[in-house]
């Protein structure tokens, strides 16, 4: 009775072969519930010859994704080799081929989503993506499907799972960042290269797709601020842990009044109340504000190879039910509804500094009065006991205010001669 | 170019107007992604003069359900009466019409949906329940098409809002159970007669239906253990802190090693690092372990107008693809793949007890001796100082342990003379 769905699989890293062995492993499971035989009939790999922990019969193997293309029996083309270039070709000839694609690669649709897109329309093949934000939890499906009769107000999310296992352990244990980092190193949370994950683009090029499919449209990555955790201070932590806060890379997608759309990734000041300050570890969360639901939230594992090939082979049900004759099963396509990028300079937040000045007289003066000739408000200023006199740390929660008039105050506070370093300047969101 | 889906509403309390309300509000947003414009072309309601919160047209009403089985015109019916012998009659009525049906009704199912989804089988006409489980959460979505590729191994839900608003309640401020309800009550988050939320009863419908599309098994109300929150003490809820524990309603959905499965809904203590333990207020959550992705968790407003219209919305956006003849979006159906329920003596967990003593020598002794008569293992013993010599508290945790066999215990520890109130016991999990 089960028909079969023929595969063409482009990469066999780590996700590729997840997706490869949990086929196999839950093969009747899938027959049961979806009524189809899911078959990879044809593997791209860079070199034949490499050892792996999947055993792929060698006839099935090529090096040239080409054949994946031209193979008129191969019906459904999952792409994850990564990197752009090369990915970019792949998908472009597959779905120019009028096959259906499956894709976990962020960085190209970040990058091409607004032509692949078009692409995928312009053939009238599906385009899926589920892998691509935030691993195992399925954020698109919800966003796509079960939110479809919402409005996105916002959308809230730790989606990087290296930088959230490195915060929480400098959380926990007060260690430093370089010693976190190695730590994530060693446990394979993080590449001998760690900069995509810790210097937020990973994050940022979900946050472009989430963006997207909330409002159609496409944010390019030069209109969005990206700041990562490399200068997040186990000092910044425990300052904001005495204030009720829990420090988190957060990527945050909003819509303003104007119907102008916010993006940004930066390490952020939450309330330890929330409940996003107790994703920890390498767990991703992503909270999503509908103006009908409320507040939602999805967790769970934002990378690994068996969490991220269950995103995967939710997209092949999907693409079987679509070659079964049954279009529509993917969700919404966002039309462009929505304006344009907010500007850095107008986001608004509250902030939280620390300042590394010298104790004598006059210094909270000469902070404050910066501060009030910007017309920013302070809600809170702490200068914990110095011992012995030598240079304190002080720290400042400040109300509100467009980041712009708060980086020309920061500027101004930088060149006071009381503050000996650059100081220290992180957003703050209450989700209110 | 947006065809128009009609639908008869039937019910227009609460969730029925909000359907109603929100249809209208996003009508624009929803044909623009669906192309579709879903119109509510009659409503069935008990009292025609009753005011509302929404003004349906005097033309659309009618006091008979059976005016919308009866239209043709009608093609999707939503059922948000509640109660069951009607609303039974009603949704029997609409499959045999042929009609597609949505219902949020989560008793009806526990009772009848063994006969109600053999039914919609056989008409081959699907029958939506998103909004039956977690309001607004798309806890039925996510299981049925976003872990499809998963077996799932467990599901831990706080899935009854009043409960977890009570508990959080007494948690944060130390107070009663009763002085907590009547705060739900004034909220009006708990009815006059709270008794289905808080006896566990709302929530145990919810994990039989989670059971059901989980392993394909309708477990019967009569094989299930159900105790709800009205015995939860202020004091075991401080008590458990100390440990590191917090106390939640947990329904719990298990499959065993057998192929049987554990469904019970439990004031169960949790850590308090965990997740779960930080989802507080009226708020629900669903945690699920699938084979390949882990741990997820799905997270929103259990009940409310606007929440749970978001899930009817989305069954509705579901119903349009069917409609436009793209059958199988509503994701698998369970077929009867795993055998049978667990009874309740043979369920496994670690427990708490809570024992009030009188205050004098070998009481200790006593009480540790039946419990390692019982072949159960003691983790941790705890005495608070008394004030004065009057009756002690003494706190047990235990080791897991059959239920059978603590229960025995617990009957022992009873009758010992030292024993001077009925004994607490709850269940603790560990989520291992």
């Amino acid at each position: 009775m089960a028909a079969t769905i023929s595969i063409g699989l482009a990469g066999l890293g780590n996700v590729g072969a997840g997706v490869y062995k949990n086929l196999e492993r839950n093969g009747d499971l899938l027959a049961e519930r979806t009524g189809h035989r899911f078959e990879v009939v044809r593997v791209a790999v860079r070199d034949l010859g490499k050892a792996r922990d999947v055993e792929v019969p060698a006839a099935r193997l090529t090096t040239d994704w080409r054949d994946l293309v031209a193979d008129p029996a191969i019906q459904v083309i999952v792409e994850l080799i990564g990197g752009v270039t090369e990915a970019h070709e792949l998908v472009k000839s597959a779905l120019e081929a009028g096959k259906i694609v499956i894709t976990g690669n962020k960085a190209l649709l970040a990058e091409h989503g607004h032509e692949l897109i078009a692409l995928a329309e312009k053939m009238d093949v599906p385009l899926y993506f589920e892998a691509a934000v935030a691993g195992g939890i399925p954020i698109i499906k919800s966003v796509r499907e079960a939110l479809v009769g919402n409005h996105i107000l916002a959308i809230y999310g730790i989606i990087n799972g290296t930088s959230n296992f490195i915060l929480t352990q400098m959380a926990r244990r007060g260690i430093d960042y370089r010693t976190a980092l190695a730590e994530a190193q060693a446990r394979g949370y993080a590449e001998a290269d760690p900069a995509l994950d810790v210097n937020g683009w990973d994050a940022a090029h979900k946050a472009i797709i989430l963006a997207w499919l909330s409002y159609g449209l496409w944010v390019r990555p030069n209109e969005i601020v990206v700041d990562g955790i490399e200068n997040v201070s186990a000092a910044d932590i425990r300052l904001a842990a005495t204030l009720g806060y829990t420090i988190k890379l957060l990527g945050v997608v909003r819509l303003h009044e104007d119907r102008r759309i916010e993006v940004r990734v930066q390490p952020t000041l939450i309330p330890s109340s929330h409940i996003l300050a107790s994703v920890n570890d390498v767990f991703n969360a992503v909270v999503v504000h509908g103006d009908i639901v409320g507040e939602t939230l999805f967790y769970g594992s934002g990378a690994g190879q068996n969490a991220t090939s269950s995103a995967v082979i939710a997209d092949l049900a999907d693409a079987a039910h679509n070659l079964a004759k049954n279009p529509g099963c993917q969700g919404f396509l966002p039309s462009g509804y929505y304006g344009q990028a907010v500007t850095v300079d107008e986001t608004v937040s509250p902030y939280y500094i620390r300042l590394r000045v010298e104790d004598r007289p006059g210094v909270i003066a000469q902070v404050t009065s910066v501060i009030a000739r910007h017309d920013i408000g302070l809600s809170s200023l702490v200068q914990p006991k110095v011992e012995g006199g030598g240079p304190a740390d002080l720290m400042l929660m400040m109300h509100a205010a467009p980041f712009g008039r708060m980086r020309a105050a920061l500027g101004e506070l930088e060149k006071l001669s009381c503050v000996t370093e650059k100081p220290i300047l992180m957003r703050v969101e209450n989700f209110a």
